[in-house]
């Protein structure tokens, strides 16, 4: 099962969770992504996770209230104790009957011991051309940034 | 595509949906429920739908923290003006890894339009042996209502 | 005093609690429901107390936002470790001075020990001729759920 | 009936309620109290009404999550266009099986027309002379203030 | 440093804060007022603190949502185990450009232990002019109260 | 004034943002800083704003339960119709009396007219050399990005 890396939450909103102008707040769906993305890697590494990092998160369109949330998370590369997490959510309109991308962003979650110490999590290889590309992209940015 | 009748929301609860002895409160997970029956007849219906009456809504097992939560609905049975709609709940404890059976229920479910009146649904008629055994079940249990 | 089987919730609603059609959302007076019947049973049994199956929840009129809710939870069965209660839902509408009766139904709740066992309440037997109504209505359907 | 000038809200309060200490934060009483004042001016000048001043709250012991507060609101005094609502708060552990007084307060609420004007409300004479009493307190209380 | 005795907390509300007119509800600005006074209170005594009391608390105009609070507390008096608070609530509509005052108050607050037992806190005396002047009303107001 | 360009928010978190380890849930964070991020747009641009995109957050140290938290966003370049902003997030123990960096983070936000369509911002020109700086740094990623 190659699920052991991913996670999905899916969810419609209420009126408590717009902002002033009647669409979904902003926050929201960013609270979405980051617990999304800590269930893929709680379920992967069975370890307590925190979130060191929100790379570049990006909204490609406005959701408003009554549409159908899909927040998807795939670990795409894994470190010592830290797990790279694409994150991408889609909206859907029941009624139109139509899916759109509405954000996208890419998480670093850190697996923690009982003293909130950075702690080992399994190790794993990316197999196909697409995992092996984001893999790569991982480990670009990662050099860059040191 | 068969998912026209059918609706999933996947949540994973906060400390916010906490009952006093620490485990999820009963009445989170039936507010879930009817989300989940909610959308489904919203995307087949394309129309506004209220909650007309829950059936025997039957808990199996208490719900914890962080443990994450699938809500799947599917429409059983279409009347001229109304839909039934099964709604069964897992949920999973990603840490141990395993999932099991949480809540169940039937919700019925009414179109209707901008000033509250019920208003007609398009038709559907059941096909496979298991949609059938639904569908005539839940004739039998309105006929005994009359 | 025959309260101790009794337990009523009064609550006036605000805008967090609608759903996208202005008026209030089903799962907020169900779990208004479970909280009625949860301290009824809380107060009778003086023990702690878990949702095992809500039976047939009506709904038969919209609450709006604004209305005042009143919830009355009345103990009508009590078995060796569960009682039934049958829930009430009145709303108010105070400006125009009308009452309605907006849901109904009927809990079963189970109490329990530290450990989630079922334990059992102190028996009650029902004196009135409504209460033996009652009662007598709730022996048959689990006899026929047998 | 002499309820017109009442109102009573019951609530039981959840973990999201409570503050650092796991009791009941302060400000969801004052909350509920604002709200139970409301409710019973609303319901007697049948008109939109806004909090103009809380007199001296009282907070007489903590609340725990779990148990259930009273709050009960009666219209003391009333002017041309404002009126002041004496709030009392009790709460009930069920368990134990005893209630306590938590909060009291006065507050003076203003009817408002669409536009945020004072509006008149109909007018309402004590008759009794705990009525009577309390109408004085105010009277009194109101020339000190000018 | 002056500000062991102040604390400052700024919010932006969302429509879950609103009541039914679209203006934010009283109890979130009572609630608001009480938190900032308890911020006060713990960074100045170093103590777990409960609210005694909320002295006269007035609302001098309706608060929109998107508009910026600023609400503001300075302990004035200090007792044996007791703190007086006042509490001042500005709102800033950022679209136009100007700020006004929304509400203002007095809270008591008191210094308790594990046991929730009152406990001393560290005496404060007052220097300046304005300082003793409200000093003085407090204690003008704590002697008419006996 | 130089305030036209920033924004503050201040709060102190209750048991509700807490996640399932007893500190503050990362989302509720994001959250702050969005709102913070709207707070200062909306103040310089007079215009409604929408998220476009949160470039890189990064956490810093947990939150925890009471903590003061201090959300800080500066204006720091100014687009056609965007502005970047970045966002400091100081937390504060109030009973250890000590501060320390919690999360930072820069949003690009985009100001729209009604139709969501964007709308130009005025100019705003950097003077001082830090002001320069963080100008160069996003007009240097900009240009890597295209």
């Amino acid at each position: 099962m190659e699920n052991f890396r991913k996670a999905e939450l899916i969810e419609t909103l209420l009126p408590k969770d717009t902002n002033g102008y009647g669409n979904i707040f902003g926050g929201v769906i960013m609270s979405i992504m980051d617990k999304t993305a800590g269930v893929a890697c709680w379920r992967y590494s069975k370890r307590r996770v925190v979130t060191a990092c929100a790379q570049r998160i990006s909204f490609h369109t406005p959701i408003n209230m009554g549409e159908v949330v899909y927040s998807r998370a795939t670990i795409i590369y894994v470190g010592r104790c830290s797990m790279e997490v694409e994150v991408e959510v889609d909206v859907e309109n029941v009624i139109e009957g139509n899916t759109r991308r509405a954000a996208s962003g890419i998480f670093t979650m850190v697996a923690v011991d009982e003293n909130w110490h950075p702690t080992p999590v399994p190790p794993w290889q990316p197999v196909t051309e697409p995992e092996l590309d984001k893999w790569r992209q991982v480990e670009k940015r990662r050099k860059a940034e040191k």
